[in-house]
């Protein structure tokens, strides 16, 4: 493997530790928990996971442990920093027993169902600390939630003499890490499962987590590229970027890098639904401040678009939702192709025909037409960005007519989601996540299961970082999936209260108006603590530092 | 203005210079030189400023100039360093006179004419030092050719008592650095015009240029998200990422970005044209390395796409030429939009109706319907990298029903440009653009005119690079522009016989079957001088280093 130079000087560095956990440890317990919401429920449902207490790790006595082995599953899309939670899992098993072994499930959770591992050696975790990717042993979205996978898995684990698991995900993978914690602890199978809050959209969080790992670097190098843009954009002077960030549920990354950079617009997805938006609305928005620049002789700026936010205006979800009804019928599927779109107009409501009609041609018609294999219709292959570009495009023409627009507008589109998942975790990415890791073993030390691994704290330095674990079911309600009441972990959106979108809204007028760009440039690793070593301006917000 | 805390630490930051700039200089001059051909046409047309002696500065007396004002113009495309040019030519008139003023003309070469302009203070060039964009007094497109605008620019000069003008820009610029400093020579009106060579394409550079400044960064910011996408098509193994890479004329970025990256395939346009490739040749070759992948179960790779390439592929140029043709008759202006297929279908050689047909309907239209301001069609428009990545699934579909292939193929499309040619600018770069600055003021105060500003040795640490001049009439010959011969630097393509390209083709069947990603990462500024002062692939290569 030809290593580039910065992954070389990147191999050296020693991701920093909580003060806590560079010795040995006892955990400090605090009194029973409750969950989020349905407590009955909840209770119900996980009766041997259920009420544990929050832990937290002091300084304790050496412990030397018999060999203990651990299985590691990394779940879902990429994120920064998953390498060191592995790297972190391992070194610190191996400061309690170094006969314990460290193994990988391959390509996710389907890796665990169907028996596919690597055995993950110091030669092979030495090649991987500190860079990005998931490549070590790969990621899947394969569900945890069948009886029959937790049977099958539990095999496996006889097999290799594993005797607790490690799971890195989201929201939904940390709930099925905690449905399956509660299913081995009731079928006493002797396995513990502990999670690890993973994901770059930064919607895993709570009082007990406080940014799920990846959010950072993520949120770092899609700043460094609007920042470019924008410095691009206020040389040329001649261009509105219309820039789309990943995240389908949450806006917490463009709000993140509209906090970083200061473009001219940034758009919520939570405050569009919230404010039942309509689509013209939120083109009226956009057109709005782009004519005022014009006045001022600025027609150049940036604009920030979550990937989801079309399915955030009221108005839209209705159509879809209704799009996703009608053309599942069986009339549907006898209409050719040619005459789909008459069929669609014919069969929805006045309401949503209006809004379907006020689509650009090709948006309306990649409704009516392209399907996912599901049969629904596919919301992710709309490019928002050029969508709304033209809808834009379209208002200040007729302003123009009107005369009340003067000034010249010419876009260009961006979108950026894989070009951050992969990154080289930043200095807290590869700290944080290397001490979820390590921290983890601790968990597994103390006997705990349906815990997740948690670390806060994290404005303050690496060594006053508070390191311990919360049961899982804390964090859960019951919600309605697929017309079934489920216990799941909350999903965090923007808070529209909250310190970091209030921040936001406190300036966004001003930052319409006139050009008060930052230039982030790109993450460093090794030069002075306050470029290399910054919380999101998300975290440091919320904590009011 | 606001800063991110890497432009405060930046700021601080001294770019290095060559030895000789440290202190006082003499310009040491070679032989008479002559044009790189066309010789006697150039000479005739350059009476005053062909056959100079190139330069080189070594270690001198000290001089203490008078007072000696300097206007400066940023021409064209943002590059990375732009601001360190401006920087070091402030400190090096400085060095001088302390009382040499610098004025800035706004938004390019436009700015001269029409008197646009402001001084550029201490103040102001601190504001500015070790970063991206063209923003201190804007870029602009204007092309200085005519006479009118040679005497409307010196009415300005003479009133700020400005005696050389610095122009840094690309070769078409840089061509008219000269005709504008032989303009001046021949009607004695003292003032120097010198030039530097920007742009981040690459592509002015000969014998007595090493590299344009900006290539460096833009390469790098490119091949550190190139890197990261190739991380994650590594770690989620389901996309083939096809990758567009600014550059219209030649395929130097894509290239070093190759030569950075490994990726699964890298086109270049200079060979496309030369092995006079169909389109369909291009989509087969990328459709056989796919299918090569996916035999060993990879169904994941990347592509690589120089933005010009359809332009360099000879059946689409003779089909772009007629089309020009055709849509600008007479009869074309009566054909009703919806007949305009049609129309060019009927009006077009069976060669080229055999192209038109070939391609995806969306293409064809486009090609068919869209013109620019001067009728003719738009090449830039065309999303190459969804062309191809839609042509290769056809192909694959193709083979897939006739048994010669068995994989899954998923695109992903991204197109890299404005996201690199304002990046803050590395060490590289940083010192490159001060020295070329700095070294400009020393051509100004040997009388020098019709110069460009050159660094050389710049694989050697900062101290041994050599400082100098080389006039720019060398760099000529004469070629046809708008049914004219004129005089022009001749444009830098990449070489087939060049070490960089042998490289490349050394290596590209392995980098195609195997999986030998490099990931180069972020710039960085402050860590090690490997990893933060390497000069780019193809420089090393060229010189052998």
């Amino acid at each position: 493997m030809e290593k580039s130079f910065l992954q070389i000087a990147r191999a050296a560095y020693q991701p920093k530790l909580p003060k806590a956990l560079q010795g040995p440890v006892k955990a400090k317990e605090g009194a029973p928990t409750q969950s989020v919401g349905n407590q009955e429920e909840i209770k119900a449902e996980f009766p041997n996971t259920y009420g544990m207490p929050v832990i937290e790790f002091v300084e304790g006595e050496a412990q030397q442990l018999p060999p203990y082995n651990v299985g590691v599953i990394l779940s879902g899309g990429q994120a920064p920093g998953g390498h060191n939670v592995i790297s972190g899992l391992f070194d610190g098993i191996k400061t309690l027993n170094p006969d314990s072994k460290l193994y990988g499930f391959i390509l996710g959770p389907g890796g665990l169902v169907d028996h596919n591992y690597m055995e993950l050696t110091a030669d092979i975790i030495d090649e991987y600390r500190n860079t990005g990717g998931f490549d070590i042993i790969g990621s899947g979205r394969t569900k945890l939630e069948e009886i029959e996978q937790f049977e099958k898995g539990i095999e496996i684990l006889r097999k290799l003499d594993i005797k607790a698991l490690v799971i890195i995900g989201g929201d939904d993978s940390n709930t099925n890490a905690c449905v399956l914690a509660e299913y081995y602890a009731a079928k006493k199978y002797g396995v513990q499962v502990i999670g690890c809050p993973k994901t770059i959209d930064g919607d895993l969080k709570n009082e007990q987590i406080e940014t799920s790992f990846g959010f950072d670097t993520a949120c770092k190098t899609y700043s460094e590229l609007i920042g470019n843009i924008q410095r691009d954009c206020n040389s040329a002077r001649k261009y509105w970027h219309f820039i789309k960030l990943m995240g389908r549920s949450a806006s917490h990354i463009a709000l993140e890098c509209a906090l970083q950079c200061q473009p001219n617009i940034c758009l919520v997805s939570e405050e569009v639904e919230q404010k039942a938006m309509s689509l013209d609305e939120v083109v009226t928005y956009i057109a709005t401040a782009v004519a005022k620049r014009a006045e001022q002789g600025n027609n150049f700026g940036t604009v920030l678009i979550p990937e989801g936010l079309i399915e955030f205006i009221p108005a839209i979800k209705k159509l879809i939702a209704e799009l996703n009804d009608v053309l599942a019928t069986d009339e549907a599927k006898t209409v050719e192709r040619s005459e789909q779109i008459d069929f669609v107009r014919r069969s929805i409501s006045a309401e949503n025909l209006a809004v379907f009609n006020s689509l650009p041609a090709e948006v309306a018609a990649q409704l009516a037409l392209d399907r996912d294999p599901h049969g629904n219709v596919q919301v992710s292959l709309i490019e928002t960005e050029k969508l709304l570009s033209k809808m834009v495009a379209d208002k200040l023409a007729a302003w123009k007519a009107e005369g009340k627009y003067v000034g010249k507008f010419a876009a260009q589109h961006h979108f950026f989601g894989y070009e951050g998942r992969c990154a080289a975790p930043s200095n807290y990415d590869a700290d944080y996540c290397y001490s979820l890791g390590f921290n983890a073993s601790r968990l597994i030390a103390n006997g705990k299961t349906g815990y997740m691994s948690i670390i806060k704290n994290t404005t303050a330095p690496a060594a006053e970082w508070i390191a311990g674990g919360v049961p899982i079911t804390m964090m859960m309600n019951m919600e309605r999936r697929n017309g079934k009441n489920k216990p799941v972990i909350r999903k965090a959106l923007v808070e529209l209260d909250g310190a970091p979108f209030r921040y936001f809204a406190a300036h966004r007028d001003e930052w319409a108006e006139k050009t008060e760009y930052v230039y982030p440039g790109p993450i460093q690793y090794f030069g002075p603590t306050e470029v290399c070593d910054q919380p999101t301006c998300t975290l440091k917000l919320e904590q009011n530092k």
